[in-house]
């Protein structure tokens, strides 16, 4: 396994997120790692997943669940991510720590063809950084979906944002995932997507101001 | 109208908070003013206004609801609140920035009999400061929900805690309410309540991973 | 000179501010002084000073600024304030650190026959904190605007918090000022005042936002 | 049950605490409740609680321990504590969310004797602040240690601090109430004292170094 | 489209800033997603706002403004923007997220045949980060200004900060980018982009106080 | 002893500081102690000591120095200390963790027949807390300076502040100290006073500016 | 000396850390330096230098300890450090700063043969920062520590993992090290090192919780 | 003039720092400038500044100093550097902004032969950065001291280092660069630079500890 800079990433890089050539990873988001979380609020961290699960299920995304031992103390997978993405192959790993190194995982990976792997995990430092290393190091277009990521403090969020950096990893955010992959409000599923992020920020409250205003425009 | 400092808060203040003794104020939570808030991130605060609805819900505990004129910037109150106490009386004032000051809003909260009331309101310093100060000074015992208000930054919100804690108002937070009014895990509503702070704080982590290990003790 | 805390606080505080019990007293807002301010970013401080000398503009309120020597290295008074309140008498005290010690200033407040000053200066735990505790010790009700005022650092700010609150002074920020004065929407200066408040705060957007959409509801 | 603020409080003030006359309470320090912590690093809150529960151990103060069901998912009670006070009562609560209103507890501080109490609680704003408020109204002298109790973020502990300031509490830190009961070094405990204050805090260093170099004085 | 990171970046970055050489891009600043921004204080990206604009103004620097359907719930573009850029071409685009990919946005840079683009947007992560990318990609030098633009919290601003240093692109604010293209106190601009930067930094005050002291020394 | 809160604070408080009414209070500004503080940096709290005694060198103020059992590890007192303060006493105490449990300490400040004290100690919680309450018990006015003090960290200083308040003790910093006690600029030593502000605050450069720019004038 | 960056590290950085391919080294946790520390909590810093070489412990990882002119103010080595690995050399360098220029260090760290290097040292920017670029220049792959490493305060830690960071280092947590090397839960130390991790991170908690609930499950 | 990253960092950076190979650059420390600095405490900006000239003081490095028009209201160069620094040339510039562009400023540069720069400057983003990249595009070594520079806030700090690192520019701290440059505790000047270090930082308080006890063993 390498965990080298990819020698060519002009090529993997060349094409933005689109509904064809992304599949969705969630690892490890159980209910006993969640609790350790303290880089994002906890309550911000569950809108956030729920964000980009749900945009996830908008557009049929390829998505892969994975969990490490969930009869342990790590707990049950988040059950907002099973509601969101009920079809989704779930990966219940008996000990490997870097996803990666799952043959079930990644093969669940391999199997959508697709080369750009939205990814997070918990804790960042662990479950998204060993997989988005290895997935980097073996060629892939990985975006470390940070804020849907968490870990035990700010210092050991920083350094993971570093190092997944330094090594070629895309480091990102769930609304702007959601915001490339959507590319434009004109696409099949722009409003939607819209709806989703709305559902998700502060931006809902502006949708639901201006709609107020427009029912009382065309009633009168 | 008296802001004073009551002179005998012993005897107003020799109760706690029981569902036949409250009444539940939110005030001015429209979607113009939500997207203001800068003291508290807007999904935790949206989530804190469902908890504490959730529970006023839950108790049936009369609530009153009221708003600034709605047809204008400030826009319509937000859904959740609506959808949580679909039976409180929603008082539109016309111009009353004060509350308090609005009779039909004053008359609400009298028309509960009640003499202790749990306030949130936006923002901090105006729409739940002016109606706190007012109400203490007429001999209500006032609890001011911090974290289920919000206002500019964190400068303004210190400001206003200390000037509502300097009159003799109860500054608290939406869980500390829930907990108080809950008194008893085996009061008649205790489990329910439970159920609210699970579903609005990190302990609903706790409780799937208990729930989850107990299952399974069960199938054994 | 007294500091004590006033025995009979109910008397003095029974009433809320309004154009005709309130005086506004700014104090030593010199470019010299400003330049030092570090609990506000410098240009938020600028703002707040300016939106709460247009509220006194708007009302024609009862104003009086000071100033420590302003030949010397304090600098001019901030150019905003005097365009502000083109009328308002401008003390340049020979020395006194507590503006209240000084003959000219206190004559300049008792002259306007208030009870109410609205206060705001440079440095927060200087130049506002002592005349606000002369104030209060003689009967004053004292408002001391916390983010029109500014000092070294933020462990200051809140020493200085504390003690005001602890003598009685109302801490207190200029938009708050400014709502308990406007009292209601359909007031005189109502309108006008809410102009105020939207050009120094983000709820200006949210008008924009309002305003651009009833314009286009009226083409229709 | 009243939580009205001690009419009297000179005299239940007047003596400084002493291993003679108080009595520590640790009140749900319970597993699943630690996890919900983020108003100090979890390692910090920790290690808070040793030390506080170290230093009653080497005073053999009067303790008592409660816990709010711990056959639910609030779990057991943090095992440092039991170690470190081995025979104190420990009180399993069947539903009272303030631990004052269960007969079990209150009588186990009763039977000390002792008007003053040591206090920390989990969460903050409920578990620690009813139960000060609750004894500082029936005249005890709580000393509320805020740094070995914790809450959900650092909105929810600040108002948890104001209100039980407001109410006549005392709120404290472990390492004051350490140094208040020691008071001399030369008392009976005083170097055993010092040692827990060097062991959880960065007091220890400075000792290591002192010690190494008088050992190596010695051998000159 | 391509994002790679650009490989040859010595040619294109082998010159500074000038007024000759540069072109600004303001995106999507607009009233509904303005208030949504939480990574600086709203007040203060509003003075960075007019700040960079002011620059450009007194530059007569090439710029062009876009908007995401104004009409919308975004709302209408800053109104300072167009104030202080009356003749800059506003592309309202009617659903490409990326301004890069309307032909109309693209065609108005290339216009002005240069190569160095200042820009910023709102909110960063989307509107200001993937136009930067795809610039970069096609051989632009990029000025991303971080501080006039913003986004919804601390984490995804350094999220965006991350990557688009990772690609290449040149993170930088706006007082920087004023003093790389003024270059020379003397230039013909040079006093007058002087006064901008005092008008919207502390720096102003500095001038005050020296212009007060030379008004005095000159009349003796 | 008492550390009830004064019954009659108004006679206490009714005067300012002045030279003559007033004695300074350095305790235990310890080598050993000073490494531990981190609510203040280290080299901010180093300069606002060196600017309290300072301020006592230049008004001949009486001071009274203490440490704890400096040939342990909390080593000697910080030499900056000595060196402003050459004619105060040092009390070195054997064991009493609160000051005014010494004899000699008590006896210093009593000797000065002054009934104002201006204290600062390290750690705030303990050195400063503990005589800062027994004073003010005993009539004295005390205030206490909370920035040339310090602690371990920014809860256990808020802790330490809301207590001291509470019981009635002045909350200040080293800088409204000075001034308080200055009044004037024309007193006696006002000029002198001003240089100890500008020789430890960013005043310091102001009057720089303003020096040189005087001047050239005067060459002129 | 050479502080360049590796011209080849994709090879250097081929593998993930085993107990195998890395050794640990231990840099200047002298107990005069650790007071110092302001950038992490010394509470917690205390805790990952304890969870850090606890790991090597379970690891029988080789490791080497070094310190700098421990008979002077530096101090002894923190004595945890040499009760986890009491097999492991301990170099006490007479004087060079960069522990990579001491023959001694250096050979016994080459004694192992091994290529990869966790270090953790004290002061980040200086006893971390320079071995970490040296060994990096000299082809070995560095795994620096930075929250089992401190420095004076944020600003010099974010400067010190910006230099890291650009010169090829590897910047990580303790956290992130022992779960990298770990790598299956099924390894044969793959329980023990969970148990490192529960003990020093609020992971214990929830396994205190799971094991709770287990054994009440087996006694049914 | 270029700013491209450097094609060979290998030989330029191939060295450490010593007295022999570098100069050292204060840029623009004007009092004027100073004022405005809020990344940094302006106390704590003071000590580095001190610490910084003073370790080239003790070193003899060669040194040079510039000013922007210190005659307008950029005022004088802080005092404190023309005393570390007497010998050092004073480039007064009459309007580049980039001192790398002043003809005079370089030519000192290039006068002492040396490629590595030890570069400090204010404001950060301007006169820090500017000179920064023009000096690494022209292949020297660059070490930029970031707290011995500052600026308007976090995110400007920020932003500035980001640019330079990407740019092949080291960013450091003025300890790091004592540390390096002194390289050995044995060097000719090793115990002097130990002295510097000491006087600037909480390390002199374990010196001050250290010295203490050794001289009490000696009396002994």
């Amino acid at each position: 396994m390498s965990w080298a800079k990819s020698e060519t990433p002009a090529d993997k890089f060349s094409e933005t997120l689109t509904p064809d050539n992304a599949v969705l990873a969630m690892i490890d988001h159980q209910t006993g790692l969640l609790v350790g979380v303290r880089d994002l609020d906890p309550m911000l961290l569950k809108n956030n997943i729920r964000g980009l699960t749900a945009m996830a299920k908008v557009l049929d995304l390829p998505s892969v669940i994975t969990s490490s031992y969930p009869d342990g103390p790590n707990g049950p997978i988040m059950p907002d991510i099973l509601e969101n993405l009920p079809d989704a192959p779930v990966i219940n790993r008996q000990g490997e720590i870097n996803a990666w190194k799952s043959p079930a995982f990644k093969q669940a990976i391999e199997k959508t063809g697709r080369k750009k792997i939205i990814m997070a995990g918990l804790v960042t430092d662990v479950c998204l950084l060993f997989p988005a290393l290895s997935a980097v190091a073996e060629g892939y277009d990985v975006y470390a979906v940070i804020d849907a990521s968490g870990t035990w403090n700010d210092t050991v969020q920083q350094a993971a944002i570093v190092r997944m950096s330094q090594a070629g990893v895309k480091v990102t955010t769930w609304g702007s995932v959601l915001a490339e992959i959507m590319d434009d409000w004109r696409s099949p599923k722009g409003m939607e997507l819209g709806g989703v992020l709305g559902g998700h920020t502060s931006y809902g409250w502006v949708y639901n101001s201006f709609m107020s205003q427009a029912a009382k425009a065309n009633k009168q």
